[in-house]
């Protein structure tokens, strides 16, 4: 287990810094009502292809040797991950492998096509997924890169939380939502480094809850296909990600699916972003544990904005 | 007829500068590489109460002396002016009266109410409106803020032209939507003022394209309740606003209801942002006419971002 250290993050910033965007920092006078917190929205829904996903995957791409770069990157994945990775190879002109399953919606292979990523379809079943894998990154020798459990895509996502910091200085806390846990690896990075006295939380659906299980078990609990409408938090904790978790989070907090609807769509209708279900999960915990956060700076990251706006998640309850 | 200078406009920009965000100035790969021109999109969707509105509103309640202040403005409306004048009156501490039909959305009349609006009902007739709202003047004295035919509104709405060239420099067009006017005639007191060569076009549903037919009659003619999903373009042009239309706006452009649902699904798609159907007008257009923008640097307004999230009109269709 490589664990990526403050300069691989700094190196990444640099590295990345023509392909991504320097994302703004909002704030809401609402939202500061509501929560008598002090928000300060890191918006990664404005980044390249719409997620923060852009920062690890062009860390990974740009930091390759030529020779490895010309054979390519691959990875599993349907969501934000296969997008990112799919535009950084385009920058770089390098080929993107993508295993998805065939069962994947329609719009979702539209999408990583349109970014100019190669797509092979797998059966939907994990065996499957791995069978053809290795098949694609045999018969290619592209580099595999892990969508959170890889350290340059740590490195990468670390950078999120440097910019933030840059912005605006001291918080008192960091809230981002936590799947496989590679954005909160990445602000633990940082923060650990460049911001000791920040506290770090993770906020998780609660039909997803198997970080907060594994933090409070002390070890890495995986759930056997989870269901919530916060789709990008489904995946399990990995090593790298435990590592990094179980040494500098402060705490979990978990919300519930309705209280994660009700929070996105109060996103969208008072500060006018669309942001992903998975967004809304920090504000969700923010507005239920209030005397956590209550008089407190906290920097809260909108992951991304990748959402199917023809079906929106209080239309269908 | 007082027609506003650009001094006032100055004048109001320091006056209103507490209570109205510097909004951002977004742009986009996509919408640059669609439309082959380079789009800089000035965020009112972000502005207090959700809509360039709130600049004109705010101009006007702060300039009042207090004396007048104290006894309050009224207004006719259903939609951004009033919730905009309710904020602006909010945030001076003296009573809003708004006048709205009975029928009129509760959600409407809840967001008025919310920003402390005072709402008085009438029929949704043009004749009961004005007796109401004659009735509701003669008994508080309020001064009445039109939405848009009003020389304070007018300088108001001009700071968002000024804060456009002064974030993004030189620009060869800028191009917003066209209802009543007020926002085009604010941006044409700018822009004839300090970037003369910088080309002015408005941007008008073919459904309510009173605006188009008047400039190209060269009078000012009024529909009578068109039909069109940008629900805030529906209202006709007035003499303080076709004064500047007719002398400063290089041409009119329509788009049709489905390119203006396009338009709006494509940036909320795209660019992550809430916007109302009214905003996706002059993209609709600028797609339309791409020999007129093509290479070119142009400002486009976003207008504003209330929208009501539960019926958002590509799921209607």
């Amino acid at each position: 287990m490589i664990i990526p250290t403050y300069e691989d993050a700094v190196a990444a910033h640099e590295r990345i810094r023509p392909y991504i965007h320097r994302t703004p920092v909002l704030t809401s006078t609402y939202m500061n009502a509501i929560t008598g917190a002090q928000l300060f929205f890191k918006c990664e829904n404005f980044q390249k292809a719409g997620a923060f996903k852009a920062r690890g995957a062009s860390n990974a791409v740009f930091g390759l040797d030529d020779e490895k770069a010309k054979l390519g990157v691959a990875t599993h994945s349907s969501g934000n991950h296969a997008l990112s990775l799919s535009y950084a190879a385009g920058r770089r002109g390098i080929p993107c492998h993508v295993v998805m399953p065939r069962t994947a919606p329609q719009a979702k292979k539209d999408a990583v096509a349109g970014y100019g990523g190669k797509i092979t379809e797998c059966e939907p079943s994990t065996s499957s997924r791995e069978a053809v894998f290795a098949e694609v990154q045999a018969a290619t020798g592209a580099d595999f890169v892990h969508p959170y459990n890889d350290p340059r895509v740590i490195a990468g996502q670390a950078t999120c939380s440097r910019e933030l910091v840059e912005d605006i200085g001291d918080l008192d806390a960091v809230v981002a939502p936590i799947g496989g846990g590679g954005m909160i690896s990445g602000s633990c990075l940082t923060l650990s480094n460049i911001a000791p006295s920040t506290k770090i939380y993770a906020a998780e659906p609660k039909n997803a809850d198997d970080a907060y299980r594994s933090f409070k078990a002390g070890h890495i609990i995986a759930d056997d296909a989870p269901q919530t409408v916060a789709d990008g938090l489904k995946v399990p904790l990995k090593d790298l990600t435990w590592h990094f978790v179980s040494n500098h989070v402060s705490d979990i907090f978990t919300a519930t699916e309705q209280e994660i609807i009700d929070a996105m769509y109060l996103t969208w209708q008072r500060m006018k972003i669309v942001v992903e279900p998975s967004c809304a999960v920090p504000l969700a915990v923010i507005l239920k544990n209030r005397e956590v956060f209550e008089g407190k700076r906290v920097g809260v990251i909108i992951t991304g904005g990748n959402v199917d706006l023809n079906k929106l998640p209080w239309m269908t309850g």
